[in-house]
């Protein structure tokens, strides 16, 4: 590559190759400009979300990216397990099996999963982390046939009421490791995980031999950055700009055996509020920086 | 007790007598309207703030709450003890030792402490729980020959960039037990703590034998609401208003063999909003319900 992309003057070691951009980090671009201009900054990977690809068209969607010599890392998002009510129950298997088929017509290997919070009314953690496990023994098999792995995300513990009672590395490897690991993995996150103490053992957990054994399905990276916004949903920070030690999560996942994409996701009113192909070449440099 | 306090009726299991009220979660009350009030509902202890305290007078604030026949259960709160600069930490141990002073005045055993977060810049989550040990070391005699024991609060992962590394009872218990029991405990602060799989195999190491070993060193009661306010800071719940399941919390800390003060800190506007008798009602019959 002679472009200036971030292929170029990695010093051989590959890791800006593996850089791929999350979707929702541009959110002010649509799809083909997110192709466009991912092609144009040399980034050969994207994240991408369900809704938009389904307002575009799954299959163009998948063919506009193809076209653009991108690979798809992961889609966005299926879960919500967690649910009492039969119907509701049965309702989120329907569409968490409509994510695994939209995955596979996009290319990716990789379904990321937000498990859901606790029900209304209910302060029974166990019992919701126990029907995630229910949903999955499910969804597994079906995945697998259609070559998609589950990949459990553990979400920062201040959304384990209303997103995902699945809040540590050690949790989400619990519920993955009852099945096998080319059927469910889990998404390690350096904006969810980064406060635990216990998150490179997780680490090294999850790498297990670091080959057909890793449960590492996806490596997902923003940084933590305060105050927190109201709903603290939308307030990440930009690589480099906060309290994360990126490059620790980068060499602890390498260590472990991963090779796979590693993707930005940055949820941040600030970042789409500029121009697109500004922010993305503010990425590659932070990703040079921070993380290479 | 005749004054239909919680003493009443509590089934002679004493877990109503065991409540009592954090000042800022009637913040609306002055000192002398905290302990009129506590005393006209039957509750016995009270847990006090440094600011008010200064600014009513130490010596006053003694006489005044052990007039109304309280006891002052915990003072809150020292600590903030992860700077790096050599000035600013000499400064934070002065004020400890002046915390610690303060505590002993109140004639109280337990001054509850929020370790500090990340200074500006750094990155360094180990080496900020290291200077909280050292500190630690400096602090605990001075605390013990003063019968005072130092109580380190983990607060929620979302403050762990800029109020406190410690995040998880079991990183607490660690920094704790390299000093005797008598000198360091932890707080067991259910907001905090409510969203972790692994907090009750540490209440149980923090009880120990359940006798002098014991480092529970204060039990506070909070619910967890959403969506959270911006900055994270006032958004706790009513008692019972939440996900957590605090009965189960009651009860471990009780296996636990604890059998000190149950302390209610609620930080939350609308509970300020209203009047400081019908809040101290409502959190008594709120007690009743979810707690006893």
């Amino acid at each position: 590559m002679s472009d200036g992309g971030p292929g170029d003057g990695d010093g051989g070691d590959g890791v800006l190759s593996r850089l791929s951009l999350n979707q929702e980090t541009v959110r002010q671009w649509s799809l083909p400009e997110l192709a466009d201009g991912c092609a144009r900054a040399g980034v050969r990977g994207v994240g991408l979300w369900r809704a938009p690809v389904r307002d575009y068209g799954v299959a163009a969607a998948a063919r506009l990216v193809r076209d653009a010599g991108l690979e798809v890392t992961s889609l966005c998002r299926g879960g919500f397990f967690t649910a009492e009510d039969p119907g509701e129950r049965a309702a989120a298997l329907e569409d968490n099996r409509a994510a695994i088929d939209e995955a596979a017509v996009l290319g990716t290997g990789t379904l990321v999963l937000v498990s859901g919070g606790l029900p209304p009314g209910s302060r029974d953690l166990s019992g919701a982390r126990e029907r995630i496990a229910d949903a999955l023994a499910q969804l597994a098999p079906y995945a697998a046939g259609r070559g998609v792995r589950l990949a459990l995300e553990p979400l920062h513990p201040m959304y384990a009421a209303d997103r995902c009672v699945v809040s540590t590395l050690a949790q989400a490897l619990d519920l993955a490791e009852r099945f096998p690991a080319g059927q469910v993995g889990v998404v390690v996150d350096t904006y969810h995980l980064w406060w635990d103490d216990t998150v490179g053992a997780g680490i090294a957990r999850a790498g297990g031999a670091g080959g057909a054994g890793s449960r590492i399905a996806a490596f997902q990276l923003a940084d933590w950055v305060t105050p927190l916004p109201e709903g603290v949903l939308l307030g990440r920070g930009q690589l480099g700009d906060g309290s994360v030690d990126l490059r620790w999560f980068r060499e602890r996942v390498d260590a472990a055996g991963y090779r796979g994409p590693i993707e930005v996701e940055i949820f941040s009113p600030a970042l789409w509020a500029r121009d697109g192909a500004e922010v993305l070449a503010e990425i590659v440099e932070r990703f040079a920086t921070h993380v290479r």
